[in-house]
């Protein structure tokens, strides 16, 4: 057996975990109680499910401060970072307990037997079942908001779906300690056992995704873990459904007109977005596009005298400030890349910002391609453009991602194309704001076309993540009482219903 | 190049087509094409694509006539069989029209910006966007409802996808006949060039797979063909997602209630339906569990002498022919089999209708695997079953299917765990009728688990079969000029929006 460490990164101090790096063997009972506990957890009612969520959101809080000291210790963000992510995610349990109690998620839709130019058709009523345990991999850089009790285990839950979450090994003792609230909120409304589970350890990790009780993934990380996984769950005799948010690079393209009185204030909150967290955001604007001439060098030096202010910033881990400077010794080697801010001298958990130029020719020559993919932490890359069809030709090039960010004027002759290009490279188009924040609600995207994600139809926040765990099922002919409540005409919960094709919101 | 060969396989008669086999190159083009239609097709409004749709409905009703002698001659499928099939596919295209100017299909939401325990949030608005070229890979068991012209085709231009669809080898006349039907329907609303494509041979449908242009394919047939297809779909540098519709061995369980004055009715009622187009459904139901004793003895003897009275029938091909008789044999060597109706001796293209019989015990048995597979053609498999738990170990064993058809009587105890256990065992639960109709209506849900289809979230038939082209995109405080119309607040085209997360219907 081997016990589970905590590092801190600020201090390189190290901490043994009262608990082991989980078996294969124990990996797979903690599957087998999630299966154990589905079809409890998937005819339980809505307002109970909801309860769930609100009970474990509660418990989050009640242990805050404990949970958020935990958190610094283990990550180096700061108390203020931390208590608002804490926040935000026990807002998410709550919002998922709203989504689950409006019951549009649902997708209830009734169709009366009927003539047809077919003949007669059945009564034929539709509804989205839980798809069963799914297997949650939290990311390293949102220690409760993407992880243990993050975004991708409220929807599973709220889909009526069991976890088994496996803990990121940069933050394992505030994985355990939230994992505990999660526990203790499902405890407190007497769950089904087995309805959420932790384990730590790579190995333990990948034996969840080739469990045949997993049913769907949900994963946050880089592409090469992310692309591997799937593999796996796609080699299985019985592949499953991986939903992964892998890397994007973010691209922010600044238009001449936006410059006329703006530069320096851009050029100012560029910087603040890109070292937000250390610059370790998904959504972290990674790829410049800013005018060549006056106005341009203008932004381009606010940009750079503010993060020339910035302090060394510490890391999640050694390990990924040692992958982050991998990451700025490559743009270093890029021929005609300048950079502007920074080094390559890497020490420890540190890492210094890093600002980078190019010309947009040296960005389109393929031996940069390195220049499109993201560098995870406080670094960017500059483009500078010429003209509208210099910047066209660049943004083609670029790789899908999470968010496309367009800082533009009012009646800007750009804003129009530079937006429907947008919208075929991401799944949030932003205008004249930074993408760093990604709000949780009913109309958030997070998602993209790959790489940014394995699913360009899915979302990993917002209501809409809930949709990754349920399939439907149609009940044919079915007599009213072998019916799930929802399906019945007489619509006992008043969750909206289509009825022989017309949508009716909430009764 | 090689001339594309119609064969008839009820005379093994051939003729050459006025085409040739389509090339790589020329497959890349059409790819390339579709790729040109696709920014046009996407800002196309909405009442526009529904008259595309029927437009192409209108034509290939306007062709019935040829389309039905053409189809009869590469099928062997009666002409009954064939008009209704193409006023079922005419009647599709149409439903789709409706999908499109109802709405909902965009998922529309706006949450205007305000404050949250979070701090402000942006305006946040989300709509879903079409993925970009389709690849369509018809069927060759429904030369029209499941082909060229079929629901995938349909829902893809619903969703503003532009198609290259692959014709399958069984039918290339009927497919070219149907594709210049709807590229006439296209052609008469002046859609963009490249909205409808096709392509012959093997070797052009991997090329599409493999085409950067493609950004989704839609599948229906085998599971060796399908899985090979989604491997391929998988190993691209960039993946896509890949909607395939694969094996389905249909379980059908007959209750010992719903055996009383029934048995008769229900064993002729099953012959019917596992020999409709000569067993070539997807939805065939092809398990039987039946109880045994007295009543299940009668129920095996209607099913046994209706099979006994009908006629050999000429099936798509010699090869399906072929494999079927593979099945065949397969199924007489498995221990305990009894070949009730039928023999292994093939015939071109002909078949006998086949009935094995096993005991529970029998069908159980790990080296019975074969007995749990779809034999796709007039073939079943009667497991008969001693009580209430003999039967539900035999269906615990069972791999996910489309469809579960359950025959019960009032009030019968066996009916709520029947039911229960179908829902997690195929993605349409049927009570008291055939599964092999698949109505196309807003209810359908044509799907379920691997191995029945690659995707256990998507539909191929039914309203939501346009979900599977969509991918969501979210704009951030984007200035009212630059937002699609349907995520304005003035809703000028009346579609459901959701607003601040309240379903509102439509204006």
């Amino acid at each position: 057996m081997k016990r589970v460490i905590s590092v801190n990164p600020a201090t390189g101090d190290t901490f043994e975990l009262d608990v082991d790096e989980t078996s294969i063997d124990e990996a797979a009972l903690a599957c087998t109680h999630a299966q154990s506990a589905a079809p409890e957890l998937a005819t339980r009612s809505l307002v109970w499910r909801a309860e769930m969520l609100r009970s474990m959101a509660s418990e989050l809080e009640a242990n805050a401060p404990t949970l958020v000291e935990l958190a610094m210790r283990e990550t180096a963000l700061t108390r203020t970072r931390l208590e608002g992510e804490l926040r935000r995610t026990a807002f998410q349990l709550r919002f998922f307990s709203d989504v689950v109690l409006e019951g549009s998620f649902l997708q209830a839709s009734i169709d009366h037997a009927t003539d047809s130019p077919m003949g007669p058709l059945p009564d034929l009523r539709r509804v989205r079942v839980p798809v069963g345990p799914v297997a949650v991999f939290g990311s390293s850089n949102f220690p409760f908001a993407f992880s243990v009790p993050g975004g991708d285990t409220a929807s599973a839950l709220a889909a009526g779906c069991p976890v088994v979450i496996k803990a990121h090994p940069a933050h394992p003792a505030t994985s355990l300690a939230t994992f505990e609230s999660l526990f203790r909120g499902a405890l407190l409304v007497d769950a089904p056992k087995g309805t959420v589970n932790v384990v730590f350890g790579l190995d333990a990790g990948i034996a969840l995704v080739e469990n045949p009780a997993i049913r769907a993934v949900g994963f946050t990380g880089s592409v090469a873990a992310g692309r591997a996984l799937w593999q796996r769950a796609n080699a299985r005799a019985t592949p499953i459904p991986f939903f992964g948010e892998l890397g994007s690079a973010n691209p922010l393209v600044v238009t001449s007109r936006a410059l006329v009185a703006r530069a320096g204030e851009i050029g100012a909150g560029i910087a603040g977005s890109m070292t937000l967290g250390a610059g370790q955001f998904c959504t972290k604007p990674g790829l410049l596009f800013v005018p060549e001439g006056g106005l341009g060098d203008e932004l381009v030096a606010a940009l750079t005298d503010a993060l020339r202010e910035l302090d060394p910033m510490t890391m999640l881990s050694s390990a990924i400030a040692h992958r982050f400077y991998d990451g700025v010794r490559d743009i270093d080697n890029v021929p005609d890349s300048h950079h502007l801010v920074g080094d390559v001298h890497e020490s420890g958990a540190n890492a210094q910002s890093q600002l980078f130029e190019v010309t947009s020719e040296a960005f389109n020559q393929r031996s940069s391609s390195i220049l499109r993919e993201e560098c995870f932490g406080p670094l960017g890359v500059v483009v500078r453009y010429r003209d509208a069809d210099d910047l066209r030709a660049a943004l083609e090039n670029l790789e899908p991602a999470l968010t496309f960010s367009v800082f533009c004027a009012d009646d800007d002759p750009d804003a129009r194309w530079l937006v429907d290009l947008g919208e075929t490279k991401a799944g949030r188009v932003i205008a004249n704001q930074f993408p760093t924040g990604v709000a949780v609600s009913w109309s958030m995207q997070h998602g993209g076309p790959w790489p940014s994600t394995t699913t360009p139809g899915a979302t990993s926040v917002g209501a809409s993540g809930i949709d990754r765990w349920l399939r439907p099922v149609t009940y044919q002919a079915m007599p009213a009482s072998l019916l799930p409540e929802v399906l019945r005409d007489e619509n006992p919960l008043g969750v909206p219903q289509r009825v022989d094709g017309v949508l009716q919101p909430r009764a």
